[in-house]
C-alpha cells in the first residue's frame, strides 16, 4: 500500500474502533461527557503515530489497535482536566464538558476516562502487557509533572529556557514518543530502535511545541486565516516570552514586564505592542533555530533505525505535516 | 500465627510500604498533596482485606503487597476527587486538599494518584497481571459510576430502596469485594471461591454502609462520644431517609419534606425534628434488619470457601470489629 493510502486506512480503523465504544451506558451524567469529548474531533495523531510504528517494525497492527486508541482517550482525558485548571471555555469549537456540565461532571468523566483508558491498553497481548503497562503509567506521570510545572511556570518572573524545554518535554513530547514507542514493543521491535524511535518522538514534540508558540503569534494567516496572539494575552511562558524576557535590556525589558503586569489593556494594543518587541529581538528567528535543531535531532535518531528507508516513508510524511501544520 | 497477631503485622507491613513510597520528588506541587492524602491516617481496610484473602488461600503475601497499597492509593484518589465535588473542608479532621491548596492542584495530584494506583498494580506477578487488571478497572469504572448515581441522587426527590442499595454496592462494597478477589487471584484460588469471596466482600460492604447511615443518626456516643446528624442536615439519600420517604404519609410526610426542602434552619433542631420522624416510622429497625439480611448473605458465601475453617478466622474477627465500628 502506498504511504498516504495507509495513513488514510490507518485513520478509518482509529475512527471507526473509537466509534464502536459504547457510551449509551448508565449513568448518562458520567458516559455522555465522555463521548461528547472524544466526538470533537482532533487529529488522532497518538494512535496513528502508534500504528504506523507498530507497522514500521512489521508488527501486526490489529495488535496495536486498542492500545493505540487507549492513547487518544489519554490524551482526551488530559485535555478535559486542564480545560477546568485552565477554566477554558472552549475546546475545538465546542464549549468544554465542565462549561456545557459543570466542574464535578468533568472531573469525574475525566477520571472515568482515564481508568477506560487503562482497560483499552489491557487488551496488548500478554506477553508484551508488562512493558507496555510500564512505558504508558510512567509517561501518564510524566504528563502530570509537566502539567504541574506548566501552572508553577505562571507565577514565575523568571524561568529558564532548559526549564521550558523540560516542560514542553513532559507536557506534550513523551506522549507522543510513547505512542511511536508503544508501537514498536507491540511489534516486538529490539530495544534499541524502540529507544531510537521513542527519542525520534520526543525531539519531534519539542520542536512542534515550538512551532505551535510561533505559530501563536506569527500564525500562517494566508493559510489558516487566524493569528489569535492567545499567549500573548495570557502571558503564556511561551519560549518567544522566556527568550525575549532573557534578551531584552533597559527600556524595552521595562516595557515587556509593564504589559505582563497590566490587568486592563486592549488586546489588540498589547498583541501588537509585543509582537513589536519580540521583532525588535529577534525572538522569532531564535525560536526557529531552536525548532530546526530538534528537528534535526529527530531524523538523526530515525537515521539509526535500522529498518529499509521506504519503512519509514510515512513516519517521514506525517512528521513533515506536523511541522506545516497541515496536519 | 495468632490472628489477631497477624492482623498486626499486615497492617505493619502496609504502613512501612507505603511509608517506602517516595513522594519527596519534584515538582513539590504535584507530589506533596499525594503524600498529604496518604498521610491523614484511615484505617488501610482495602489493602487488609487483600493480604488477608491472599493468606487464606495460601499465597505468598509479598506477591499482594502492592497491590494491595495500590488499593489503598485508589481509595484515597476517590476521597480526594470526592472532596472538591462535595466542596469538602475536612477529611479525618484535616484540611481536604482542594481547601489547603486549591482544586488545580487536587484534580491533577488525584490523577497522579491513579496512575500511581496502576504503577503499584503493576507489580502483581505477571501471570496474573491480566486478570488483577480486568478486576482493577472493572472495579474502579464502578466506582465513578457509583458517585455519579450519588450525585444523581441528590437532585431526586424519590430514591428507590433498589437504585440506593445499587448505588453504595458500586460507590463502596465493590472496592471491598475487589481487594479480596485480588487477593484470591494472587493466591491462584479456584475461580468458585474467587468469586465466593467477592460476594462476601459485596453483601459486607452494603452492610457496612447502612450501619454507617444508622450511626450517623443513632450513633454509639458512649463509645464514640460523636453523633453527628451531618446526613439529616445535608438531605442526604441515605437508606433511613429513603426508607422514611416511602412510609410516612400524610401529615408526617408534609413534616420531612418541609424539613428537606428548608434552607435556614437550627441544626439542632432539625436533627432532633428529623430523628422524631425517623423514630416514629420505625426506620431504625427496618435499616437493622436490612444490614442483618445482607451480613447473613456474607457469611452464607463464607460458608461456601473450601478451606479449613481456622483459616477464616480472621477475616471473621475483621468483619465483626468492621461491624461493631471497633475497627
Amino acid at each position: 500500500m502506498e504511504a498516504t493510502n495507509k495513513k488514510e486506512y490507518f485513520l478509518t480503523i482509529i475512527k471507526k474502533t473509537l466509534n464502536d465504544l459504547d457510551f449509551s451506558k448508565n449513568p448518562k451524567g458520567l458516559y455522555t461527557p465522555i463521548s461528547y469529548t472524544l466526538n470533537t474531533g482532533g487529529k488522532r495523531l497518538r494512535p496513528l503515530l502508534c500504528l504506523i510504528a507498530c507497522d514500521m517494525f512489521a508488527g501486526d497492527i490489529n495488535d496495536a489497535l486498542y492500545p493505540a486508541i487507549s492513547l487518544e482517550i489519554f490524551h482526551n482525558f488530559t485535555l478535559l482536566h486542564d480545560d477546568i485548571m485552565d477554566n477554558a471555555e472552549k475546546r475545538r469549537n465546542k464549549q468544554t464538558v465542565h462549561k456545557k456540565w459543570n466542574s464535578s461532571i468533568a472531573i469525574l468523566s475525566g477520571d472515568a476516562m482515564q481508568i477506560l483508558a487503562y482497560q483499552l491498553l489491557s487488551k496488548t497481548p500478554k506477553d508484551k502487557l508488562p512493558k507496555a503497562l510500564e512505558l504508558f503509567s510512567t509517561t501518564a506521570m510524566q504528563v502530570c509533572e509537566g502539567q504541574q510545572y506548566d501552572m508553577d511556570f505562571e507565577k514565575c518572573s523568571y524561568v529558564s529556557q532548559e526549564s521550558y524545554i523540560k516542560m514542553i518535554t513532559l507536557k506534550t513530547a513523551v506522549l507522543l514518543a510513547c505512542s511511536l514507542k508503544l508501537g514498536a514493543i507491540i511489534a516486538c521491535c529490539n530495544e534499541k530502535d524502540a529507544n531510537n524511535i521513542y527519542e525520534f518522538g520526543i525531539n519531534i514534540g519539542i520542536a512542534f511545541q515550538i512551532q505551535d508558540d510561533i505559530l501563536d503569534v506569527y500564525g500562517n494567516s494566508n493559510v489558516f486565516g487566524k493569528k489569535t496572539g492567545g499567549d500573548i494575552l495570557s502571558n503564556k511562558k511561551t519560549l518567544l516570552l522566556i527568550t525575549a524576557l532573557n534578551l531584552a535590556k533597559d527600556n524595552t525589558k521595562r516595557e515587556l514586564e509593564n504589559w505582563i503586569k497590566k490587568d486592563i489593556f486592549d488586546n489588540e494594543e498589547k498583541i501588537q505592542a509585543v509582537t513589536n518587541i519580540y521583532n525588535e529581538l529577534n525572538v522569532k528567528n531564535y525560536s526557529n533555530t531552536k525548532k530546526e535543531y530538534y528537528l534535526t535531532k529527530a531524523f538523526e535518531y530515525l537515521d539509526k533505525i535500522n529498518i529499509e528507508e521506504k519503512n519509514k516513508e510515512l513516519l517521514i510524511i506525517i512528521s513533515k505535516e506536523l511541522m506545516k501544520r497541515n496536519f
